[in-house]
């Protein structure tokens, strides 16, 4: 009988907010795999290091990260043999995925190439969305808000729509668009309503209003939320904190 | 000294969908607040019931679910005195909130009145939004793609409007609206996109394609994703699993 297959979200730093269930699975799967940059740390697996057993067989998936186009197909092609090659064997893997494993993230490049061949679950985890909203003592979004995510990368013209067109909008990977993004924001009147916030839930997150941030770019892990919805209270609230510290 | 005041998230449904954090604050803190209906049981309590010691003092919130416009400033203006009683005489209470506390909770109420005041910590938790998405086994978002999340509440032209100018849209508290909802991306020629998912993570969990819903009406717990984004291999995946079963 072939092994199963698990995608299993992590959140988003912070080791204790893994789900009880992703713990289980993971102290319980012979084959651990994860995203791991070229050089330095996996970040998904330095999550969860003290919960590894130590007689796990690990696969790390080397995923260039200075490389705008890195050969994608090839690198999952060959993760995927050899995972497949521990599912034929009889051996779950448990693949860790930062945040949620199907909220923009790279598990869906392996659940593309196995997830039709093997018995697959994936295991939601809580995402650096939800995270982040929690860190900058926010709501999120309220009663019957339009959320919109939309990516950093976007062009000034239609992220000042889909900013202008949404009571609450998230902006991921921020990267070196930073300084672009807030101009926009700042020009569009919004910048009270914006927070900004690195590494959630890590000891070195930072949790700011944007118009604080002075950075010319943003780590990878970083998000932008801006509340603009119908409950007036919310708009007024100190980001990450109480009035004094705001 | 004041106690504190932590809003948990306790995920979708599944207890083991709970993170470790949120279980740690929880079977620590002395008293325990939840949202609970007029008649029945609270469905956040449900979801904790076998984590509770025996010796916490609850706070049941009682909201009534059949009325469109219920005194909620009277509820929460009651519940955030209870809850303020116990934090003034140093205890601390962990308020149980489905899902995420802050996307599209009700626990921003006791914040709203009692955040300022107290020291608060908001622990984020899996929502069923990433929950849905596991479940219907296909990918939320992708690489730059814009996903909306919107009510069902809302009228068919803004709602056409959105789907039509998203990749990835989530339409939370469908109810009654099924029908009409289910009419409209028919009518956009999305339907083959759509997935519904109800009671998710619950034994009664039920994930379909939307074109197999004959139902009038949806329940409170359920959502329709639809995936239109760039990814073709995520818009042929079956819902729910493998191929056989879709």
């Amino acid at each position: 009988m072939s092994g199963r297959l698990f995608g299993l979200g992590v959140g988003p730093g912070d080791p204790e907010l893994i789900t009880m269930k992703a713990h289980r699975i993971l102290t319980a799967a012979p084959v651990v795999a994860y995203p791991a940059p070229d050089t330095g740390d996996s970040f998904a697996r330095s999550i969860v290091a003290a919960y590894l057993t130590g007689s796990q067989v690990e696969i790390p998936i080397v995923v260039p990260m200075r490389v705008e186009r890195f050969p994608a197909a090839e690198v999952y092609d060959k993760a995927s043999a050899e995972i497949a090659a521990h599912l034929d064997a009889g051996r779950d893997v448990a693949v860790l995925c930062e945040g949620d494993p199907f909220f923009y993230g790279s598990f869906m490049y392996l659940f593309e190439r196995l997830g039709q061949r093997y018995s697959t679950e994936i295991v939601p985890g809580v995402s650096s969305l939800m995270a982040s909203a929690s860190a900058l003592k926010r709501p999120l979004a309220a009663r019957n808000d339009v959320l919109t995510v939309v990516p950093g990368t976007m062009p000034d013209a239609e992220l000042e729509q889909r900013i202008a067109g949404a009571d609450a909008v998230a902006i991921m990977k921020v990267g070196r668009h930073l300084p672009r993004v807030r101009a926009l924001i700042e020009r569009m009147g919004v910048m009270g309503a914006a927070g900004y916030c690195e590494r959630v839930s890590l000891e070195e997150e930072k949790i700011l209003p944007l118009e604080s941030v002075t950075a010319h770019a943003a780590p990878y892990f970083s998000m932008i939320l801006i509340y603009k919805g119908g409950e007036e209270w919310i708009r007024t609230l100190p980001f990450g904190g109480d009035a004094d510290a705001g």
